[in-house]
């Protein structure tokens, strides 16, 4: 097990290098759910994530030796970036090794701090593997994502940060995936401020160490599916489920609909991207599975690497489950005037047509008739109800998809 | 014209109230531009915009006669936000116009901090005409959002909050609008830091204040076009060009994509939402409109209040010039297997097909003709190079959209 001595060295190595992220009041938040909430922002850290405390930590204290022969990693996210970032710093070799399937724009993040990027396996597993057997072939030292106590003790610097910049805490919500923040974490607060509630957030999607927790023994999940790519880790590895079960108050779980609807949030109000992992904690509060009433509460926000492409889709989802987007198929008449007399509905009641598509051919519909597939803007659940008298005084049938 | 002292005692107002936003060194910026490039994060500022300043300092002077008759302002933005919040602050009535298309989420906005909404008028001149009616109407007090020197007062404590915040900084950029913001940032730094290059920017599709910058005399624009709405003002003050004359060193001038490019890097590359009016500055840089190598240049982010519809725009836009996505109309033979051979090159090069839509009705196809519509997620050129050829290798004719 780790110290807290572990980690105040580590915050001495990352002094100068990895950043001081602000701990922001969020007045939107507290007042919503009266309460004192703070967001802890390593979204902007070094590299978008707070993976690279560890990364750094660990590379930091590699002998001359092993900084000559270089590090090996595999990951697809923000512990390569993290370590890619640190080896660079130390002028020392890196090599990642990324899951073939990886999105370029990770590939060519990593390649800009200088590592050299293996696109190997067809998933995580099989690039860890042959990151594994890559390190012992060349003689390099791999740097584990959570299981290394060193890499912890890096990440633990976050909790030390928060200590200093805010009193009074009652409860922080940590994320949960290998299980390296949340232990970094905990170990800095029982040894400091023992009385803050530690709460675990995993995805639903990726909930083995919940199980686990409540069990008190390692159970692996089957496959794993989550939003939160950051914390979609299948294994509970026995050495995590240890700290887990030592230092953790609760693991709650909270499901893709409510990540996304917690990014959605942070983009909105508080104007910053946070990924699916960095945004459960919030999840868990916006989705009332957690009682903060007059708490002063910690979310760690614990990265905002998050492709723009989910972002987008994210948004999308995001506008039509609050009524801001309406997308329906409605049926009419096969003649001249009928569209216009449709698209006259939604000028009248002010909603915009943001995409058309018209289809007589489906084999759905009887002669004569023609489906108009179409997305329009509307301005809430009112809006779109007054839309739904309108197309049904005037005769036509529709369904919303 | 305001001084210096008219800014400290606004500061003093604002403290307490008025987040002291970050100033933030961006290492990427810095290193892509070889430069010290300093983010203000007024987007993170309460109500999402440094508006909130000019229009507390404001409301914090009325006497009480006019707090008793409450406040009248026009504006569907930033501006409508700082007031409604202000007013609220200090319990006083406050009525926003807002033009009839405003979108809901604007209103409901304004609407959360108490404020009364009358929505009125086509655009935001006709808005703007009838607030000053109804504040005459009913002897209540119109916060105009940039010419009036306790508002400008306001606005000028980013300056001051960023001359404590860094030393040695050779330029800002300054976004310009109606020249409140400039106005208040300028007179600040020209009377505790006279050396530092104050820069204005303008969106090229409401570039009035260049353009009687360079006559040095007032001329409005006909009309107004521009993704950044927090600066898409038609017609220019002489008393605010007097100011940007006095002030200013060089205004100069950005398209929409450049902004929609910024707004984009924001998103990705710093983890922050900021509006189009916020962008501008970096939109200079990042398109090579201004020097500034080997400077120490600040950013103020004036606002982050975009809208997410936007925002997909956007992301959509830059993913297919970054070559991350591609939309192209394939003509294909109408026979079974067709559809399959196509879908077949995207899947051996990896592509993933975003959507797809099959049309053989089309008149401009021959008989025995179909068109397929696709889009697709690529990893830049060189794969949309592979692709094409691919295509083209295997009979296919398509086109790019």
């Amino acid at each position: 097990m780790i110290t807290i001595q572990d980690i105040q060295e580590a915050k001495k190595r990352l002094d100068g290098v990895v950043q001081n992220t602000p701990l922001a009041y969020s007045p939107i938040l507290s007042k919503q759910f009266e309460a004192n909430i703070y967001l802890k922002k390593e979204n902007l850290q070094l590299t978008g994530s707070f993976k690279i405390r560890g990364a750094f930590n660990k590379i930091s204290t590699l002998n001359e030796m092993e900084k000559a022969t270089g590090v090996v990693a595999a990951s697809a996210g923000n512990h390569a970036q993290g370590v890619a970032y640190s080896a660079s710093y130390y002028n020392i070799n890196a090599t990642i090794i990324m899951p073939e399937a990886t999105p370029l724009t990770k590939v060519s993040g990593v390649k800009s701090y200088g590592a050299e990027v293996i696109l190997y396996g067809a998933n995580y597993d099989e690039a860890y593997s042959y990151a594994m057997k890559y390190a012992k072939d060349n003689d390099s030292t791999f740097i584990h994502p959570f299981a290394d106590d060193t890499v912890i003790a890096g990440q633990g610097t976050v909790a030390l940060e928060i200590l200093e910049q805010l009193d009074n805490i009652d409860m922080i919500l940590v994320p949960i995936g290998g299980g390296g923040l949340i232990s970094g974490i905990s170990t800095a607060i029982r040894a400091l401020n023992p009385t803050i509630k530690i709460i675990g957030v995993v995805a639903s999607g990726a909930n083995a160490m919940k199980i686990s927790y409540n069990k008190k023994e390692p159970i692996d999940s089957i496959s794993v599916k989550t939003i939160a790519d950051g914390i979609a880790v299948r294994d509970v590895t026995p050495k995590m489920l240890d700290y887990t079960l030592d230092l953790v108050d609760e693991i709650i779980e909270v499901e893709d609909k409510e990540i996304a609807s917690a990014i959605l949030f942070l983009l909105e109000k508080q104007k910053i991207v946070v990924e699916g992992a960095g945004a459960v904690g919030l999840a868990t509060i916006l989705h009332n599975k957690i009682d903060v009433k007059g708490k002063t509460v910690v979310l760690p926000l614990s990265g905002g690497n998050i492709d723009v492409t989910m972002l987008s889709l994210i948004i999308e989802k995001g506008l039509v489950k609050s009524s801001r987007k309406m997308n329906m198929i409605v049926t009419l008449i096969d003649k001249p005037g009928s569209l216009m007399t449709l698209t006259d509905i939604f000028k009248q009641n002010d909603a915009n047509i943001v995409s058309i598509d018209y289809d007589r051919n489906s084999v759905q519909l009887d002669f004569g008739e023609a489906n108009v597939t179409i997305a329009i803007e509307t301005k809430g659940e009112a809006h779109q109800n007054l839309i739904r008298d309108r197309l049904k005084s005037n005769g036509f049938r529709f369904k919303e998809i």
